[in-house]
């Protein structure tokens, strides 16, 4: 590349947010000019000392008055909120826009960096999820990419490079099987250990995700949108390594895989400097040193969300953002100690089978389905 | 494809030229128009009825003369001897020439087909070891493709699609390890322990070169030509099952593998439907499935060939061709019973010991290091 290449980082606080700058530290040609975060001021002001954004956004007022003070002079101007969330995202110097905020939060401003024309390099996969046809329709419209960030996309993807219309029979994403993978009693999970995930180091929201298996379930919807494929189409496999990345299998039989250690430097860079690879000093894989490398098939049964999620986005409409929405309050329960770490099932099942849905949604019928849907989550019955 | 491919086959009745007639029955727009075997007259004849090819060569002219007489008013001319392979390497009706013959045999015919202008399907690794420089250079020059047959090389190009020029760090072919991995008295090895491969059904001398991993050291000279680079950035590693067939480390650490299930037929059929990739019914590779797959480095100690083989291609010139044919004579010495496994070494390493390199050799050159190093490895000191 021979020219500066503006980008924005909502989220920028969190742990892909913090990851995509240290990868933006050993990239050329790249300037910060946006950053997005909620409450963790300390460090966001650390991160606009260093960085000089143009634009900057905080979830509060009184924070962005704090900090506007502080850093009076300096040349980044402060904003707050929902609309300072939107501003960041649709800033004239951003080409493209990492979208590392967690949950249904990442789908405005996601619509509004896609509308004013940034490409996307999407860490927020609840935003496919909710709204993939709309999202993607207005990408293709727009003419701007959608860059995957997660790492089981970022494989496939990769395991794309150079291949043909109607080659893929299929994508299998891996799953490691979260902490839970062998624990014989569901029922009395406790908070600290559904935080203890075996391989990655990632927020909260996902790690239970990733521990009830509703993560890989928003994976498969969001593969779906990403990669175009029908359902019949994209298969899980748990393999508890988390070494292989993600699978394709191409129709002549061959299966391409990517491999590395578990480490998000790997598919945010790609994300931000494809469709080149530059040199990264990610911690490299030793395939003599490697472990033996296992698979199984997801147990359905003990982790139900997995099956919930393909029937939900087979289903469509505004169905998979009421699941997600649902999902997002049964688990801020769940870690708020409310619930159960099996009622986190109990009550996005019983909000998916109680939605009203409406097909072919614009936005404002999903964010509608998300209210309606966290609101049932929070009062749902959950003996 | 909207035409009709002419292919010829060298080597129909081998292992690899029995399964490339299989593939080629279930792809459209090819044409078998050439085929060369060796004495398996029978099953030669079955071939000839079943698919009418325009030229054929065997390698006895009494064979030749007797078929002639068999299959008179069929429309195939049956020719014999080197000049019958040569005529059949350069048929003008074929596009692709599959040259599945063992050793050294196959290098004069396909420097025959690079010249008359055909893609080559190449099978016959020694070609590459003994003249890769010969061998690619005239086919540059003549604008033809090099077509990996070989599981590990075809894995590797699978992975290089659609990467960018300086992208690849390292490539990392996969050993299955052979049959004496855990073998503890090499010198005791019988052949016929040593031609029951684990996992592949392949033919003798390969077989032999698996359970020496000096298949795998060709392997590594063949890699290094076939994708022109260093032999630092060549890697062996041993993957007992031989589900991933290799890999491709690019710069940024990330790791593409190929995989499947241990059968020649995708990557044969993939060198002559590339670029495209079109249905196959190899059997297929279910990921939830798979048995734990497991990585180790080679033991260079016990299997010094691989070793050998790295220092004899970084020396190049006729030192190849001249390890090729030792090795050629020292397996041929051991199928025969009169020398021992672990002899097979001594023998080689012996006569690369005194072999008067030639640099930048000629093909006369080459065949003429080759001619020398059999002659010395049939008489070498195997005490």
């Amino acid at each position: 590349m021979c020219f500066i290449k503006g980008v924005s980082i909502l989220g920028s606080t969190g742990s892909i947010g913090r990851q995509a700058l240290d990868v933006l530290d050993g990239l050329p040609d790249f300037r910060i000019v946006g950053l997005a975060a909620g409450k963790n001021i300390k460090l966001l002001k650390e991160q606009i000392i260093r960085y000089r954004p143009l634009l900057v956004s905080v979830e509060k007022e009184d924070d962005a008055l704090e900090l506007a003070r502080e850093l009076a002079g300096k040349g980044t101007e402060i904003l707050w909120g929902s609309e300072g969330l939107l501003a960041v995202a649709a800033h004239p110097a951003a080409g493209v826009v990492i979208t590392a905020v967690t949950g249904t939060a990442g789908l405005l401003p996601t619509v509004e960096a896609i509308s004013a024309g940034k490409d996307i390099a999407l860490a927020n996969k609840e935003t496919l999820v909710a709204a993939g046809s709309l999202v993607t329709g207005l990408a293709a419209q727009k003419g701007v990419n959608i860059l995957p960030v997660d790492s089981e996309h970022s494989a496939i993807w990769q395991c794309l490079r150079g291949s043909r219309p109607g080659e893929v029979e299929s994508i299998i994403l891996t799953a490691s099987g979260g902490p839970f993978r062998k624990e014989r009693d569901l029922e009395r999970v406790t908070v600290s250990k559904a935080l203890a995930h075996p391989n990655w180091s990632m927020g909260k929201k996902i790690t239970v995700d990733s521990a009830t298996l509703m993560n890989k379930g928003l994976e498969v919807i969001e593969a779906r949108w990403l990669f175009g494929l029908d359902y019949d189409r994209i298969r899980v496999v748990v393999h508890p390594q988390s070494i292989i990345h993600s699978m394709v299998e191409f129709r002549d039989g061959s299966v391409l895989a990517q491999l590395g250690l578990p480490d998000m430097k790997l598919p945010i860079q790609y994300a931000l400097t494809y469709p080149d690879r530059l040199p990264g000093n990610v911690p490299r894989l030793d395939p003599a040193k490697m472990s033996a490398l296992t698979f199984e098939p997801p147990d359905i049964v003990r982790f139900p969300l997995l099956d919930l999620a393909y029937r939900v986005g087979r289903r469509g409409g505004t169905l998979p953002a009421a699941m997600n929405a649902a999902n997002e309050a049964a688990v801020e329960l769940f870690l708020a100690g409310r619930i159960r770490f099996t009622s986190i099932y109990r009550v996005v099942e019983e909000v998916v089978g109680r939605h009203d849905i409406t097909d072919r949604p614009g936005l404002e019928e999903i964010l509608e389905a998300d209210r309606w849907a966290r609101e049932k989550a929070s009062v749902a019955d959950t003996r």
